[in-house]
């Protein structure tokens, strides 16, 4: 299959091209390095050096004999996104070249606006240009748990069927988020549905929950072929950072009370959920939408694990409540529902003691590497 | 109270502008000529000729002794946009400045993309101006009804309380439109709700059906003083234009089977709606919704009812049904709930045959300048 990856380069970006090209697929991908350009502006480093992109396509051509072809770009320049397509005619797109961090997209006015007119005309440009080129190209989608955020009902995978005064009809399940990037992701999904209906795309949502760990059976074969593992406040996401602070004898970082609860997952299994996604595509004006977690915890439940498996490895974890910057629940119900990718055939890596041990000695290995300052900057919401 | 209108030259923002000076309130408007603009471009011209935003306050000052301030800029410049607030310090800003035409939005990319960054951009920059310099500041936003789309279920004002499995909770009313135009004011009212939690801003979101009509108290001193009136495909709306293709003896455009039902109201009204929301604004981290229709009708009943008026005064007016353009139902279930502005005090001018006689007689004045190539362009939807 033809596959092309958007934001090829980014902390799950990069291992899906390895993942998929390793199975066969024909593999195109295309980044802004947006995340290396604010984390030079942010004077934050990945823990791990990674070299550029085209060094890790020519990389991964040396140990496994395949070709990435990469494109240094920005998908929001309509006429550079249609000439790849017209190039490539990809058989599905794998679309993660967004904003992603709600941190930054509370930063100021002009972080909000670049995430917005990032995300949002990123996103337009495919829809036009899969409608241009190739309308039967299945569009994956990397959504977020988040744009549901914490309801006090159950949270569907995507849909909802409501009956109300005696009449029903099925929508998308109600989201409001807890970011502006958060919201951005959800005025995606409207853009998504509006196109799917109209015009018969396929688009497969993939709701995910934050990832963590950055070993995949790609990287094995080259510590250069990592992906970006982020652990400042602005790209790092929570597990990940908690590791990184436990190694660092930086108390953890619980915002508030704690009790904020997602839907996690293993970085292996978002490589298996987009495989899974690509190998069983939607039906033509199909929106079909998929919760990506395999496990659920509360922010206190991932502190006192980092904290335990880090005190049998011999480091000095404490764990601090600091005021929350953000605006959210620190208390809530949450309930979401995920078996449609089980059903598909995932087999989930859970964060056992095991997984989050190794995770601890990964970051060990970089750990001269690791800068105090970009753990915590307190970015307010308000 | 000093009111800022966006989108201040267009059909409903002059003679807001005028109402609300009219009433005496201190009225700054801004509009960037998008309509005049696109306009020139497809060779269609208002019914009847329309002096300049500059022109138009200068009348309007020599009839009424009151000054209107205006600004030909754009609201997507955010340093232009929050000079005008620091230099004005609203106390509520009348949100118009939106891409507003359906058809537009559906020509093709370039159109579609300037649609998405000139409604969410505009927004966003309103947001943060808001929030800068006065966050007490009232932001009265023109939704569309056109969110909704046509669900099977009755459509409340706003909100929803929906109950799953034994468990409640209060949503966003599920929205699904059909064009690109009205799912970003999907995407303006994810923006408008998430800063309304998150920074406890003041919203109201008023969700207006077609209007039709071109008279109000105010420009009944000077036909200068007429709004904007359209009938061309990209930005007229359907009575007004029904009434001028009657006039031009042009059979009347319904699409398809004609059972599009949707809630309408006169300009008139929209006034009164928008000047009873600015006298009792929402409270500090309110999103108050008001459905602002006055009654519905599907567009063979508006035909029917244009023809038999349109004869009664002599015109020969035939009914075409002719291929949708459009990707909508032509057939479905509609009934909104709409009394929130009534219980404000709105007094509802409905469509009587008097009212659409007086609109076709108005027509009749300007009857040598329609342009009969403008009434129908068949923009597809797919």
């Amino acid at each position: 299959m033809k596959v092309l990856v958007l934001g090829a380069d980014g902390y799950l970006g990069w291992p899906t091209c390895m993942y998929l090209s390793a199975r066969g697929h024909e593999i195109v991908g295309i980044d802004n390095y947006f995340r290396r350009n604010v984390l030079k502006e942010l004077d934050s480093e990945p823990l791990a050096p990674v070299p550029d992109l085209h060094q890790r396509a020519s990389l991964w051509e040396e140990h496994s004999g395949k070709k990435i072809h990469v494109h240094i770009d920005d998908i929001t320049d309509y006429d550079f996104l249609l000439g790849v397509f017209r190039d490539f005619v990809p058989d599905a797109v794998v679309h993660y070249a967004e904003q992603p961090s709600a941190p930054y997209s509370m930063l100021n006015h002009d972080a909000a606006a670049f995430t917005v007119r990032n995300n949002l005309i990123g996103t337009l440009n495919i829809t036009y240009a899969v409608r241009e080129v190739n309308p039967a190209c299945h569009i994956v989608k990397l959504g977020t748990m988040g744009e549901y955020g914490t309801p006090n009902i159950d949270i569907e995978e995507g849909w909802l069927e409501i009956e109300h005064k005696g009449r029903k009809d099925k929508f998308l399940f109600p989201r409001q988020a807890s970011s502006l990037y958060h919201t951005t992701k959800i005025q995606d999904t409207d853009l998504l549905w509006f196109y799917v209906r109209t015009w018969g795309l396929r688009v497969t949502d993939l709701m995910q929950g934050p990832v963590y760990g950055v070993s995949t059976d790609e990287s094995a074969a080259d510590p250069r072929l990592v992906p970006i593992f982020n652990y400042d406040e602005i790209f790092g996401t929570v597990v990940n950072r908690f590791v990184v602070q436990a190694v660092a004898g930086y108390p953890l970082t619980v915002y508030g009370k704690g009790g904020q609860t997602r839907g996690y997952l293993n970085l292996r299994d978002t490589l298996q959920c987009v495989g899974l996604a690509l190998e069983s595509p939607s039906g033509k004006g199909e929106l079909r939408v998929f919760n990506q977690v395999t496990e659920t915890f509360s922010v206190n439940d991932l502190a006192e694990r980092v904290q335990r498996v880090g005190r049998e490895l011999g480091h000095n974890v404490e764990i601090r409540e600091i005021e929350n910057p953000r605006v959210e629940k620190e208390d809530h119900y949450y309930n979401p529902a995920y078996t449609g990718l089980l059903d598909l055939g995932l087999e989930p890596h859970y964060m056992t003691d095991d997984v989050v041990r190794e995770l601890i000695q990964f970051v060990e290995g970089y750990k001269d590497r690791i800068n105090r300052d970009a753990i915590f900057r307190g970015v307010k919401w308000r």
